[in-house]
């Protein structure tokens, strides 16, 4: 047989999707399974976005420019000027979901063996997409008992060598829900640019931020034209996960070039997400205001709810829609396959991301659970009670 | 300045889309262009795809699973049926058009600095997928004298070494239209298996073959199992380049595996594009036929015309629906851009993709191009028209 590659046998598998199968069986069982492991909204996509998917009258589905769709380029950089950031449609290039940015702007700005410094638990797939790109990942670690607050900017900087290349950030953040202030990010600013680094920034949950400062992108950030590389999505904020449509938006011209070139090979993004992107971005203020109660409503309900339950204990996030939960348990991988295979509670079980995956550090956060709250109250306050009763149950029956 | 990565630099533009600039000023003149570039076909996509689009009753764009909607799988699987190939909906990853498809087979199969035999010309976008992956194109060289056939199977094992990899086939060839008969598969098969290769097989233009040999896929070797990998798309075959679906098949369980994990990273595949592409599966007969009988008719016309133009020569493609011409000039790249930026003809000029990209050996094919008979007759006249007097006019001005 011949050897598979070594890249692809050390992938982590994800943390959010790797218990699939194992929830698919507990569903074959009669098992409804309460997900909280995946960002995936239970809110409607915006009737904008379906009227235009139900109104595309064309004869062809074809290709499009590698770099998106002009009008919607267009579209997005109007979108950024409403929050005050000033790019022009020629700064963004659309991707294939934010996924393929954050591949597409690694491939372009890292060599092998360079080295990104990123605040940890993170986006696990940052992970996959940094060993795609065989570059390594130096974790700053954040804490859960300083709500995952950004570690002071000094730890950035201890870590930089001659390797370093970038710095990281999510924005708020998945999984802490952290949300960066602007002296924050001045001081990154300046360790960027004082090091000639890139700085990715994640901003996927911009318009979700449930505090009362203003929104800082770093798009915003003076001086840095060169080294701001925006990941963006409407994945989130249109809750349209499925189109597959994202961005990267940088000024830095030369970056664009090389991106591009990993672009035309792929050919293009998806076309109906695209249409459907364009069409969001008009999406009502209702529908965005509606969105964001919501959401708010949620989170103080499940973290809430959560701390209310022996043992357990999350911060409270100010922006997108995770938390990251200790729990009382050894493995919470082990919690969260049990959870799966072996219980349910009044035909309920459900299921959890362990949040080790969201950090590349050895052995941390092994009693941490990522989970998003993105479903119904109802569905909130049940997986409320599964948890409470399966963590009694899990010790009753001599786990640790 | 951050620097870049070396990769990014060194990819190369892809020769099918680089162009498109000059042809962009060229349409802003009020030129009309005539795209032989790039493999997107006029024919409209088929109703039973239109239909289902027009259909998706769905209140959230979600995502799917990693691996593509089991229904698809389910239908993709079938399809191969049809074709006496057996495989099941576990054999079949569902990617983001053949181009994903392809990368990711290479980021699972392929370490750094590892080789890959691959006959050429080659489809250019192997080579910007294989630099991804950090591999190394061995290519075999295939002569337009020849009809570009096959080199003798001794010619691919001569440059196997330790390093050695894989071997990749696109079959029918794009760029080519070579048509692999079953005896090369099988001498290639041998080679494959005695050296523990993988055989990447990319067979997107299956239907498409205009021999009246019967299409002998490479899933359907003996005892290869764990070493092929079928890449495979629905935009040629169903006229939907955007909806971006393709998949990856194999038998190699632990192949699969590898892949998925690259795919959970990047969460999943275009939701309605999968939602097309499982209807188009049922796309009538006839729909196919007046498919296939437009490109026999288009290729004998494009390829006669071109073969009566004083000094162009190109064989007779027997699948896909592409063609290496040779023309009477120096270099063709220039020819090309030349055509955009300084030339019309009656309002319109040729857009035509330079060959020496679908090379990796240095200086091949410089006086060729690829062109793709996908336009209307009255267009492929008009581009030969273009063409004849293009030619005339590039040598009256001094060039060669």
């Amino acid at each position: 047989m011949p050897v598979l590659s070594l890249r692809g046998q050390q992938l982590p598998a994800s943390p959010i999707r790797k218990l699939a199968p194992l929830a698919q069986e507990a569903e074959a069982k009669g098992i409804k399974i309460l997900s909280l492991n995946i960002g995936q909204p239970d809110l409607p996509s915006p009737p904008e976005a379906l009227k235009a998917l139900h109104s595309i009258d064309r004869d062809v589905l074809e290709y499009s420019a590698s770099d998106g769709i002009a009008s919607l380029k267009s579209k997005l950089s109007e979108y950024y000027n409403r929050f005050e950031i000033n790019v022009s449609a020629n700064d963004i290039i659309v991707t294939s979901g934010g996924s393929e940015a954050v591949l597409l702007a690694f491939l372009s700005c890292l060599n092998p063996g360079d080295e990104v410094i990123i605040p940890e638990p993170a986006y696990a797939n940052y992970i996959s997409f940094a060993m795609t790109a065989g570059a390594v990942i130096r974790p700053v670690l954040a804490k859960i008992e300083n709500g995952f607050a950004l570690p002071p900017v000094e730890e950035f900087e201890k870590l930089i060598t001659p390797r370093t290349k970038a710095i990281l950030i999510c924005n708020p953040n998945n999984p802490t829900g952290y949300v960066y202030t602007k002296e924050e990010l001045l001081k990154l600013n300046e360790i960027v640019k004082r090091n000639d680094l890139f700085l990715f920034s994640d901003e996927v949950y911009r318009e979700f931020c449930y505090t009362d400062e203003p929104y800082f992108s770093a798009l915003q950030l003076p001086g840095a034209e060169e080294n701001v590389v925006l990941i963006d999505s409407v994945s989130k904020r249109y809750n349209e996960c499925g189109i597959r449509i994202g961005c990267i938006v940088t000024r830095n011209e030369k970056l664009r070039e090389n991106v591009m070139k990993f672009c035309q090979a792929r050919l293009s993004p998806p076309l109906v997400g695209q249409i459907v992107a364009e069409a969001s971005i008009d999406t009502s203020k209702e529908y965005l205001e509606h969105t964001y109660n919501e959401y708010v409503d949620r989170r103080n309900f499940l973290v809430n709810g959560l701390n209310d339950i022996p043992g357990v204990f999350s911060p409270m996030p100010m922006g997108a829609f995770y938390t990251v939960v200790k729990l009382p348990v050894e493995d919470a991988e082990e919690f969260c396959k049990w959870c799966l295979k072996e219980y349910s509670y009044k035909g309920k079980t459900i299921f959890m991301a362990p949040a080790a995956g969201f950090y590349s550090t050895p052995n941390a956060g092994r009693n941490e659970v990522r989970v998003a709250y993105v479903l119904k109250k109802e569905d909130l306050a049940d997986a409320l009670e599964v948890l409470r009763h399966a963590l009694a149950a899990y010790h009753a029956s001599g786990h640790r």
